[in-house]
């Protein structure tokens, strides 16, 4: 017996089990391929994914007409579907891969020890990486593409609406792989087949086999696999990004901060969700930050002393219904929408104490002209990503010249904040003796 | 309710509860002290454990009498005895953390964008650390004074019947802090108040509140931590660590390497485990190291080979007693005693094979004068640490330079190998803009 109170005789275990047990072994080999093998097979992979653009489109449809019979919303139904151009698209994707520098072999610190002893550290592979994802079938050759490169093994879990899409991309990869070079393992990507809700649990109870797990997606799917884990995971909960507008802000910059921090992509980790204002400008400041605000259809909830503040500040003309009152819980939420939290500190002070108690963890940005206090807001917020007069929506793989990435963190144990290549990968220490023993 | 089927409002979980918010409220202040003042502070605290000696030992002799009445074994009771020289050592280790450099402010990346955004890089605390341990209640003061060096809240979770001696410790440590420094927040140590096995599940899953977990102890300890943990755990399950002596080997340097590694002591978890020795000389070397092996009361549990080879081969005299048959299980088995598991490899093919089958990834080594096959050695065999003609021993923190450690780690995320103060923090991305925005 497990701790699934499901007999380790049955058949899914079994499956799982023997999953793991051949991703143990392909990640031996795919630790020994040289860049340029690698190379030569992410670029054979995107070429595949090219030429068997009909098959993939055809598994999908059969995903579709499923997902509309089980009712999907027309959203999720629009992310679960592979357009041909989203086809092209995930192809570059995995070319552009190949010409990421290699994460792997770098030195990251080399020591001498007085008996002699040579020690070095240096980047490998972590071994076999569960992805868990909802219904983008995209990501399938996207994580695969980065966790091969980086010398990984990848069991990828998508949404079971999109498994025939996911099947089909993930086969196609590796498969091209083997054409160019016949020792290439095909479990090196794999596809969890099944949808079983069971499997998951079971697959990371295996610590012997599995060594790490990123979960992709809202705060539900992965506090449940947190829940279940044996295994090291990866992720961030949510991201309730705050800007604190500093009295010595450029209230100009403030203005393009926020909009873009609020307004470019709402739905993403790294958009600002709060807006805390410093008291001693408030008065002057926030009603033209407001207006702009709701002129792009963002909608407020702002605490007491703003919503004093703007009712008796903004022109009576004002869309006022855009303006409401905060609800206290509310300081702690990911709205994912046009919506933001809009409070008064007095200082910085109280600013990075609220965002040390309602953020998560996530990415925080200061305006203010003061070197000096914005070195204190960097010092003392705990985040992934500290800003200084400039966006939070900065938090990100490709911004931060990672090339591709494959989510953020806000773990303090492993990666934290974008995470590219070189955040997938481990070390290990190289001890060089001369036949040294310990007193 | 919670997962525990404890209801949330109960007496123990809002214990847990007030401890995690207290031990988050004094990670902000903690982060804030300079070197200069930790260290004041790390030397009041070793002088006031010395200056408070008897409070210490009177603590520990109610504990050592309870736990002679609930029976203990004499090792056990051994182990948690707190003599004078023992508190003086303690003392010492504490005052030696001290001197070791501050982990925190370092830059560990630095990058301009096309943008103009400056990114860098740079080493901060992880926040609040939970430790369990087993019944050494000097670890209380190991273990914290490496949390406080490197700006992290401890609380900490010893064996059930060292709670007086270690409730005692800890709050000398805080006071003394306190004395020289009044804003020093006595939570920034807290030993768990109760002896309820419940309260580490609930602790365990404030993520909220609780950054990482580090166990320390047996497996048994660890998979119980890791079952119910929806923090970070960092850990090493076991050290099945081997010796693997090539062809090309110097078989006095491998002699002496494997009396070091598996008899020096044999309770390490960097001990090594089995011995794996190339066919090409296992006739003519396994006899001589198992004489050795044998003469220094080592128990060989040998494969066939090895056991045919040494049947023939030793002189009639060898106790043969000591050279019996293994147990296929037994190739993955930690013994922690003079026992050694002994295997005839084919090459270093087999040899790389065995131990990422059988190893738990801790600490491995070869023996040869081959450069070529070491370093295919150390490329290929998944493990924290592989030596290249160095004992197993070695894999510890004060062999590595890094001063005093907290254990090893065979995680594959965030720190592996040997844990000094480095492997106590994390970093954070500072982002320094002038109005930039996402496109």
């Amino acid at each position: 017996m497990n701790d699934f109170n499901v007999p380790a005789d049955s058949k899914l275990y079994s499956q799982m089990v023997e999953l793991g047990v051949k991703a143990k072994s392909a990640a031996s080999i795919l630790a020994n391929l040289s860049s340029e093998q690698k190379n030569k097979c992410l670029i054979a992979m995107a070429d595949a994914i090219l030429a068997n653009k009909e098959a993939i489109e055809q598994a999908n449809i059969l995903d579709i007409e499923d997902a509309k019979k089980a009712g999907l919303s027309a959203a999720m139904l629009d992310r679960l579907t592979l357009t041909a151009k989203r086809i092209e698209t995930m192809a570059k994707g995995v070319k552009e891969v190949a010409n990421l520098p290699d994460p792997l072999g770098k030195e990251l610190d080399s020591r001498q020890r007085p008996n002699g002893l040579k020690l070095s550290k240096i980047t490998c592979p972590i071994g076999v990486i569960v992805i868990i994802f909802e219904s983008r079938p995209n990501v399938t050759a996207d994580a695969a593409a980065l966790c091969f490169k980086s010398g990984n093994v990848t069991i990828l879990r998508g949404g079971k609406e999109a498994l025939r899409s996911n099947l089909v991309i993930a086969g196609i990869m590796v498969k091209a792989a083997q054409k160019i070079y016949q020792d290439f393992p095909l479990e090196a990507i794999q596809v969890v087949p099944t949808t079983d809700r069971q499997a998951i649990p079971m697959l990371l109870s295996l610590t012997e086999f599995i060594d790490l797990c990123i979960p992709r997606g809202g705060e539900g799917l992965i506090r449940t696999v947190i829940s279940c884990s044996h295994v090291p995971v990866i992720k961030h909960y949510k991201g309730v990004c705050h800007v604190y507008v500093n009295e010595d802000a450029d209230i100009e910059m403030a203005q393009r901060i926020i909009i873009n921090a609020k307004v470019q992509r709402p739905s993403a980790c790294n958009a600002a969700e709060t807006l805390l204002i410093d008291e001693k400008i408030a008065k002057q400041a926030l009603p033209m930050l407001a207006s702009a605000l709701v002129e792009q259809g963002v909608k407020l909830h702002c605490d007491r002393n703003s919503l004093d503040i703007l009712k008796s500040e903004l022109p009576p003309e004002t869309a006022m219904d855009s303006i409401v009152p905060i609800d206290k819980e509310e300081w702690a939420k990911e709205y994912l929408d046009l919506i933001l939290s809009v409070g008064v500190v007095k200082n910085e002070s109280e600013a990075i104490a609220h965002i040390n108690r309602y953020g998560s963890r996530h990415t925080e940005c200061i305006i203010t002209k003061s070197r000096e206090k914005a070195i204190r807001f960097q010092h003392e917020v705990d985040a992934a990503v500290v800003c200084w007069n400039a966006s939070t929506r900065f938090n990100d793989g490709g911004e931060f010249g990672m090339g591709a990435e494959i989510g953020i963190s806000t773990d303090k144990v492993g990666p934290r904040g974008p995470m590219g290549l070189d955040e997938l990968t481990t070390y290990k220490w190289l001890v060089y003796g001369n036949g040294q023993v310990r007193a």
